[in-house]
Parts: C-alpha cells; structure tokens; sequence
C-alpha cells in the first residue's frame, strides 16, 4: 500500500507538506515552523519536517508505512544534513531512489507547468533563472546572495531606494518621492538642524538603516513600485524600477532560451512590481519575454508534490491540473 | 608658557601625535594602538590618544602645561566621548574652545591647504567630499558607508570586481581577466564539476567570499586598476574603472564648485586608481577637474596640525609648509 507520495517545501518561516495518491490527488496537508537547517538550526529543521509531515498523513488518514516517496524543496538545495536524514525525520524508510532533495528554483518552476523542460525565473527577495531539462536544473543565472548577485530582486530594489534617497539628502542626486516614503517608514523627521556637514535627520537616517540588516531593505521595494505607477511617476522611482526590470532581462537573456520555450515566473518582486498592474514594464523585460510561454509559478509545495509524481515518470496536464486543483481545495477548506 | 599646540590623528589601527610651536615647527611626534573609540572601544582609544600624546611630548622635552591648545581628528568627527574626555585623556586642561574635534574629511583637507576656502575629496576604502568655508565643514556629499554610499570607493570597486567575477562564472556577464586574479586570490581551483546548475568552483569563491565582512572586498579594487592599464586593457575593469571616475565626479558636481577653487583630493582609491599611473581616467572626471586648483592630501595628522596653528587665526602658505616639513623630518628622524 506504499504508493502514496509525500511532498515538503522548507522555508526560513514555515514548514508546509502534502500527501497525495498516485494519481495526483491531494489528500491532506500540514504545516509547521521554520524548516530550513540553515538558519532555523538542524533540530528545529528536522522537528517542523516531521510535524508537518505527521499532520498531512493524519489528515489523509494515512502512516508513514503508506509513503513510497518523498521529496523535499529546500532554500538552494543544499544544507547541512545528508537527505536521508530528512527522509529519516519524515518516517521514510524506502528506497533511497525515491526520496528527493531539490531546490527552491526547481520547485517554483514545477508549480507551473508539467513539463520536463523549460526555465524558471524568480524573484522575491532574491531573484535567480534556470534553465530545466529531464525534469531537473540544467544550468543557474544570478541567485548569488543580496551582496553579490541578486540584480533586480526586492533587495536589489529596495537598497536603491534608500541609496537614492540618500543621495537626495545629502544633494549628490535629483529629489524625489522616494525620500518622504523612506524617512516616514524609519520614523526620521526632517528638519534645518546640521551637524558636520549633513542634515541632522540624514545623520538618523543612515543610523536607523544600518542598525538592521542589509536584506532587510527589501522592505523598500514596494515604495519604488508604487511611486513607478499612476499618472504621474517620480522618476527616480520608475529609473530604479527600468533598471530592475533590465537586470532580470539580462538573466533571461543569459540562459538563451528557444523561442516557444515554457517559463514559469514568479515571486513577490515579479508579481507585484516587475509585471506588477500599473507599474511601466522595462522594454528590455518585454523583449526578454517575446516568444515564451509565460506561465505563473505558484507555490514550492504545489511544485515539491509535482517532482514527487515525477519519481514515477512523466507526469501529464491532467494530473497537475488535478495535484494543483486539489491542493488548493485542501487549503480553502 | 602654553603657547605649544598638540595635535592628534585617532584612527581604526593607530593613533598619532605631534606637538608643535606656535609658528609650525614640529618638537615631537608620537604613535600609539587605535584610537577611534567606536571601533576600538572608549579605554583603549583613551589610552592611545594618552599615550601618543606622552611620547610626542617627551621627544619635544616638553609637559602637559606646555599645551596651549589640541586638535584631535577622528574618522567622521564623531564617537561616543564627549569632547572634553579626549582633552582630559592627553593632559589638556585649558580653556574649551581650544580644544577640537574634527571629522577626517577636514583634517585630510587642512593637510594640503592651509586656505580656510576649499573643497576636500578622500577616495579609500570609502568614498566622501565636501566644501570648506572658515575652516569649517560646510557641505559633505558622499560618504554614506559602504552599503548606502561610497560610490568610486575602493569598497565600491572592489565589489563590483567580484559582482562582475560572479556573473562570468554564472554567464549572466561577459568573460573577463578579472576572474583568474580572484580566484587565484581566494584559492579556488576552477574545474568541470557542477553541482545545482552552477559550476563548483562558483559555489566555493560565493562560500569564500561571504565568509569575511562586506568591506574587505576593497582587497579587490587594485586589481580593477592593474587590469584597465596598460596596452591591453580588460575591457570589464576597464569599465569599471571608468563608473567609479564618474561617480567620485558626481560628488564634486554636487559640490558646486566655482572656478579657481582649491580641491585636496586624496586616499589610496584616488592616488593608485582614479588618477593611478597609467589608468586610464573617466572624462566625466576629468572634466569635473577642470578649472580646479588640484593640490595632493598628504596625511590627517599634518590636518590636524594645520587646524590646531588655525586656533590662533588663518595659517600663512609659509607657516603651512613649515609645519610639513618638520613634521616630515621628525618622521623621517
């Protein structure tokens, strides 16, 4: 009766797990605390596995002797801990064949399609493309980490915000809106006060954004996208948001992909400000797209479960429309 | 008799004194363990500046009640003693407006001018300018740190060498002779393995590289400047080369400099790269240059020494060079 699959996606925040028949019908799901060994610590990692793993197989009315394969999405892929030591915290005690580490870009793209070949794109905090083929990563562009190559992710986005505003301050670069934004969010209040040649509140500006770390500057993004859209754009904001926009062209650009070719997208940078709604789109970005099949990535737990009927082959249209539909239905209940 | 002055420069790794008479000649010199008391913390940094102060003192055979008047240049003119502390720290028991704190923008400025009009540009590891107007700050642009502002900064260079180095290696950028110098540098082997769609010797220069603090990148900025030079220059560095020249000129721009205006521009950016022999220069910078009176930092203690013959009134061209060349005596001695 081992022919059930069990499909996890490890975040920094939450652990979420589902388990599904063969046929790609999702029977119930679990969800627990942070998951990734990196920076949750190995024990919390393994414990939120085994609890989301444990509420999805009780929901489903199931045991771990039912599982005939497992497979984890994980930050990057990698972490500190050997995979069967993941499958060991989820009960899995099968072949080692059948019990699967894969990345986030992996997972991401096999939420949106089906197929065995095409590219993924994100970009969230971070943003990295890959090119898939056999149903795996054939070859990765950007995703090297917000210092040295996350170019037109929320970061990226987000310390040009701040950067920009700076240079407002301090007269090195034109005014703009951004600047309002950033000093309300920090709770600075500007005024004629100067001190060693700034203004007193650029001196608690800077103090207040070094004080937290650097990737959490993402948080300016949305400012960035917002002050981009409507009738009357700043233009610092919409250069910063062309130039995001230009950056991720150029990563799509790097994997040279074939005209006809599946790219699943997706993340918070991509939804809501590359192609957000009303925010002006790069013209590199446009081009970059031309002639893809642009599909919408959804979640890694939707993409894990696909992976994991694809320990069984080839995995059809239907059956993902059936894995995503009644995933989603397990979710709104 | 107090009519010596004593001058001091507190950096990050040392600390260094020189008491002077009241017509510019350098009696003593003395060097103590840092002195920037964010960095080092408040004892030591007091000890520093005491102990420098004890030895500058002794070589000129003179005490505490000989001092008429102190200077202390410290990076970005701040910290968390107040003033007074750093007085009492060396002796000095004399009346407040005789003793100073200065930001390091000001000393390195006073230490290639003694006009009290002017405009002081630093590119080292970070980057700053600023307009001086009675002997005094008046406007700073720039110098933001290495994360919200050092633009031309070896900092600045230097992570554009390894952001440039990564997109080589993942081919979201154009190959270039930068990646053999940081490779060799960090000790990473290139091969033909691959693990997660990226060659393993990217993964391993990305653990090497997030490994030690953002701000030693700097280590990286020569050799950008090594690789634009010469006959034969890389044509990523030389680029490179040519973005940090265009923002140090922005800073001046921003300056708004009139025509004849002094500019003592110094560090090690500045001196090997921006204006390096053999480097070819941006004509952003260039022009920036133009019409301006260019004259070579040399050191902050020299400032410092400048600004404390400044207590007594403006400084003549003679009285300045005097102080420079017995202070370059006593160090020679």
């Amino acid at each position: 009766m081992s022919d059930h699959l069990l499909a996890l996606d490890a975040g920094g925040t939450s652990t979420r797990a589902v388990v599904l028949d063969a046929d790609g019908t999702c029977r119930g799901c679990g969800r627990a605390g942070p998951g990734n060994p990196t920076s949750a610590g190995t024990a919390t990692a393994l414990a939120s596995l085994a609890g989301a793993a444990r509420d999805a197989l009780a929901q489903a009315g199931l045991g771990t002797a039912d599982v005939g394969g497992v497979v984890v999405a994980l930050a990057g892929g990698e972490g500190p801990l050997p995979v069967a030591e993941l499958g060991a915290a989820v009960g899995y005690t099968g072949p080692a064949a059948r019990l699967r580490r894969v990345g986030d870009l992996l997972a991401m793209y096999s939420s949106g399609t089906a197929e065995a070949a095409g590219a993924g794109l994100v970009s969230g905090t971070g943003s990295v493309a890959g090119r898939i083929a056999d149903g795996d990563l054939l070859r990765v562009v950007g995703g090297s980490g917000w210092l040295l190559g996350d170019a037109g992710s929320g970061y990226w986005t987000g310390l040009h915000v701040v950067r920009a505003v700076v240079a407002h301050l301090d007269g090195s670069g034109p005014p703009t809106a951004l600047t309002a934004a950033v000093l309300a969010a920090e709770g600075v209040v500007p005024g004629e006060e100067a001190r060693y040649g700034r203004p007193e509140h650029l001196h608690r500006l800077l103090d207040a954004l070094y004080a937290r770390p650097p990737l959490l500057l993402s948080r300016f993004a949305p400012a960035a996208f917002a002050a981009a859209a409507g009738p009357d754009p700043d233009p610092v904001a919409a250069g910063l948001v062309e130039q995001a926009g230009d950056a991720v062209a150029a990563l799509l650009r790097a994997l040279r992909l074939e005209p006809g070719t599946t790219l699943v997208a997706g993340g918070s940078t991509w939804r809501r400000g590359l192609t957000g709604a009303g925010v002006p789109r790069s013209a590199a970005l446009t081009e970059a797209l031309t002639g893809l099949r642009l599909r919408a990535a959804d979640d890694g737990l939707l993409g894990a479960a696909v992976l994991a009927l694809r320990l069984d082959g080839p995995v059809p249209e239907t059956t993902y429309e059936r894995v995503r539909s009644t995933l989603a239905a397990l979710r709104a209940a």
